[in-house]
C-alpha cells in the first residue's frame, strides 16, 4: 500500500517533469481508492494558457478517467499549496482532501491568504493536510527560481559584453 | 463599435448555448482590440468536468488565439458572477477588467463572497463592474431552473403513479 509520503513522491516526479519543461517545478497526482487516476504538471509556458496548473491538469485526467465531474472520494496530493484557481477547481470537483508539501505565502489560498477549502458558506468543503515532502518540494522550487536569477544575470552580462 | 451591452449579449449567446445542452446557461466572451477572441459556455455535464465553466473555456480560447497566457489588455464579459476557480483563473491569466451581469450570492467570489479580484496582496488586481444585462442573464438563470424543479417534480409524479 502507498503512503502519503509516497503519492507526494510521484507529484515531485511530475513537478520534474515540468523542470525539465523549464517550467516552475510544480506537481500533481488525484488518488482513487489508492490508485492514481489523475497526473499534472504546470505546463502554463509550454501551451501558453494561464490555466495549465499541475492541480487542473490532474483533475481534468481523473474526471476524465472515472467518467463524472464529481471526484468526491478522491485525495489531490501537490507539491506546493494551491492558487485561488486550483482551490477553486478543487472545490469545484468536491475533493475530499488535499494534502500539500510547501506553502506559498505570495499566492497560496489554502492556508496563507486564504482559507478558501473551509470556507462554510460554500456547499464543499475540504480536508486539508500540509506540510508533507515539503523540504524537499520547497528545495526544488528554490533550487528552480536560483538557476533562473543566475541565468538571467549571465546573460545580461553577456549582453553588456556584446554592447561594450 | 460595440458597446458593453453588444459583448454582453454575445456572452448571452453563449449561455443559450449551454441551455441548449441542458446546462446551467453560463455564457463568456473574452475581448482584445474590440474583437472577440474566446468564447465559452458552461459543459460541465457534456463533458463530466468539472473545470468547464465558460470563463476557463473563454480564457483558454483566448490565451491560443492571443499565442499567451498573458491576457493582460483584455475584458472578460460573463454573465454571472465568477466562482471562486474562475476568478483565479482571470487573474492568472491578467485580464484587465471583468463585466458580470447577474450576481451569485452563494457562489460568487467578486463581490458576494469574497473580492478576490480586487487583492492588493496579489501581484494583479482586475477592473470590475456588474449589472450590464444584469435581469435578462438573471432571468435565464431562474427560468433555467424553474423548468428543472419542474421537470423533477413530473418524474416523481410519474414514477409515484407506475408504483401505485
Amino acid at each position: 500500500m502507498m503512503t502519503e509520503i509516497d503519492y507526494m513522491r510521484v507529484a515531485m516526479a511530475e513537478a520534474e517533469q515540468a523542470e525539465i519543461l523549464g517550467e516552475v517545478p510544480i506537481g500533481a497526482v488525484v488518488v482513487h481508492d489508492g490508485k492514481i487516476i489523475g497526473r499534472g504538471h504546470n505546463m502554463r509556458e509550454k501551451f501558453q494558457d494561464a490555466t495549465y496548473h499541475a492541480e487542473v491538469l490532474a483533475i481534468m485526467e481523473a474526471c476524465q478517467n472515472l467518467g463524472s465531474w464529481r471526484l468526491e472520494d478522491c485525495d489531490l496530493y501537490v507539491t506546493l499549496e494551491p492558487c485561488i484557481m486550483c482551490s477553486g477547481a478543487i472545490i469545484n470537483s468536491r475533493i475530499k482532501r488535499v494534502i500539500y508539501a510547501a506553502s506559498d505565502p505570495k499566492a497560496g489560498a489554502v492556508d496563507s491568504l486564504y482559507h478558501l477549502l473551509q470556507d462554510e458558506r460554500l456547499n464543499h468543503q475540504v480536508e486539508v493536510k500540509s506540510g508533507v515532502l515539503a523540504t524537499e518540494c520547497g528545495d526544488m522550487l528554490r533550487h528552480f527560481f536560483r538557476m533562473i536569477r543566475k541565468k538571467r544575470k549571465t546573460e545580461r552580462k553577456r549582453q553588456k559584453e556584446i554592447a561594450n
